[in-house]
């Protein structure tokens, strides 16, 4: 018989609220026979008040014993800034090597969006996980003196790109349009734009029957709001890749719904998986949260293992409770009932 | 008598049709007493195809004589990404010491925007215009190979940002809501977030009155679509500000009226006026480009050069023709003829 090995690391904040329906949802979406065991990780401003750890060599060797990892948000305004986000979340992403950052957009029906009109917006953002400005390469001399001098370093290399932009295009491929839009800024930062333009146009051509798009980074953010139909899959630098899949968020419906997997194809280390918003301490404990987005996480997670008529039955779920919503209030344990239901259904 | 003395840089594309409409409307503003002189520079593609050059000293030195430099755009798809960019435009901000990029938002009546509802849009953003990651630091090695590494630096220095900073902290206490948000990414690019963050909350102490606030450069992309009332005054970093500019051009009408003034506050070096969007090759020469962007960046010229009766009357001459614009059709120049009457009268 099978089973999923999971590792739930409920957080900070709200986490643990959108975690649970997370949970109670891909419980009731598995078939019978496979086996969800599942421990919990304490990860967070608690754990890390208390020990002065955020993730230790230790907690690294534990979690690699997991098939993946459900994550609700991590973060705290106790916790000085940076602490929590490169000591655990970005230091998990580097460790485990989880090079492919997805990102799905989707309006659906009933989908209240900022944009005006009836914006067709469905794609996927291949947001690199593992380079780019994210590696911590840089430094700072006399620093706090009015002769600081302080540097960040991109570091973007070969077998880095090539592996996020194969990656992509497959995805593209597998996707009816089969288009494929490479972010970047290179004719400003031509050293990582020569890189990332011409490993991009040189696997292109493994893929013939993907069409393909290039846009700078600022005029992406114009079509994300203007056209967002002319987005299919896209594939992007780290830093390029946090901007614009908020901005992405945004617009389909809010980063409540917004759903995030970090992926390591190779399956070398247990991928993550992670709703975009953060861990919201003003709502956290109201059963205010919205747990759309950890739910939707769940189905990449589910997808990432194998079970994709499962991840498929999830998605349908939420979009029918999506397209019935309307101003209702309901609790973040009602909506993660109602959407059970429904999968189970 | 007074006089200008103004550098004119038409260049690629629509960029010497809405150089013209600039013109016609700023003449239109001078008092009588003001004398306005013009000399035509030929820096573009034509320029680059003919002699291979961008920008020589020589060119430097001659621009260096005026009192400012109104610019259409430049840009070709005939000369490589980059080219131009970090030949001409980067050089030119980089030598002048432009370190002010001034770039305004507002959303006046009549003007529609991707955004559902009426929002309310009015802010500018001061994006830092000499460091970070534009400073063309970095490089690659193993250069075309599978082992390719590819850097980029962001350079940011005190001296650098605390110029810039300060310039928008008095730029928000002139204006009546005094509010000043800083656009960063502290909790990722770690050594620059602290030195910006820190130099913020430092000048913060001379301006009591001004209001302030923080945002990572992701969150304010959310922002700038469902909370555009939220900013007053933007100040940020070079290449976040690109990014976050063409956004906030977008959801506020277009980048078709986006002004901007790359400014040397010291007048140590000529400040340069020049349109947001790029040289739109495909409608190049048709007279169909909308010049209020351009005549926008004269307002901006002329608020620099101490002409601030005449700036605000450009921009009300725009505001008023743009609330009545509706759907028609107006060719280049009609619409320069129809902003310099309402300016003249
Ligand atoms: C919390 C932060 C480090 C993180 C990032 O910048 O990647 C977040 O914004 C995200 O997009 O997952
Ligand atoms: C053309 C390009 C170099 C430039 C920039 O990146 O600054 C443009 O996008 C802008 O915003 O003025």
């Amino acid at each position: 018989s099978r089973s999923i090995n999971l590792a739930v690391i409920p957080g900070d904040g709200i986490g643990p609220e959108v975690v649970a329906q997370g949970l109670k949802v891909l419980s009731a979406a598995l078939p019978q026979d496979v086996k969800l065991e599942t421990k919990e990780f304490d990860f967070g401003a608690k754990r890390y008040h208390a020990t002065g750890e955020t993730l230790t060599e230790d907690d690294i060797k534990a979690l690699e014993q997991y098939d993946a990892i459900l994550l609700g948000a991590i973060g705290d305004p106790s916790v000085p800034s940076g602490v929590l986000e490169r000591g655990f979340l970005l230091k998990l992403r580097f460790r485990f090597d989880h090079y492919v950052n997805l990102r799905p957009s989707k309006l659906g029906p009933g989908v209240s969006t900022p944009l005006a009109g009836e914006p067709d917006i469905d794609f996927i953002v291949v947001r690199e996980g593992t380079e780019g400005p994210y590696t911590g390469n840089g430094g700072s001399v006399r620093t706090g003196t009015p002769h600081e001098v302080a540097t960040e370093v991109s570091v973007n290399t070969a077998y880095g790109v090539e592996r996020v932009v194969r990656d992509a295009f497959a995805r593209a491929q597998a996707r009816p349009r089969k288009k494929l839009t490479l972010v970047h800024k290179n004719n400003v930062l031509s050293y990582a734009g020569h890189l990332w333009t011409n490993i991009f146009n040189k696997v292109a051509e493994e893929f013939p029957d993907v069409t393909t798009d290039y846009l700078h980074v600022d005029a992406a953010t114009i079509f994300f709001v203007t056209q967002p139909e002319r987005f299919d899959v896209v594939v992007t630098d780290n830093l390029f890749g946090d901007i614009i899949t908020d901005l992405a968020a945004a617009v389909a419906g809010g980063i409540g719904l917004a759903a995030s997997g970090n992926i390591n194809p190779s399956r070398a280390f247990p991928s993550m998986f992670e709703p975009v918003h953060g861990s919201a301490p003003d709502i956290a404990g109201q059963g205010k949260a919205d747990p759309t987005a950890t739910v939707l996480s769940t189905a990449l997670l589910l997808r990432h293992l194998g079970y994709e008529t499962e991840a498929a039955r999830i998605e349908e779920a939420v979009s029918a409770d999506l397209a019935e919503r309307g101003e209702s209030t309901r609790s973040t344990d009602q909506i993660g009932d109602a959407l059970a239901v429904r999968v189970a259904g």
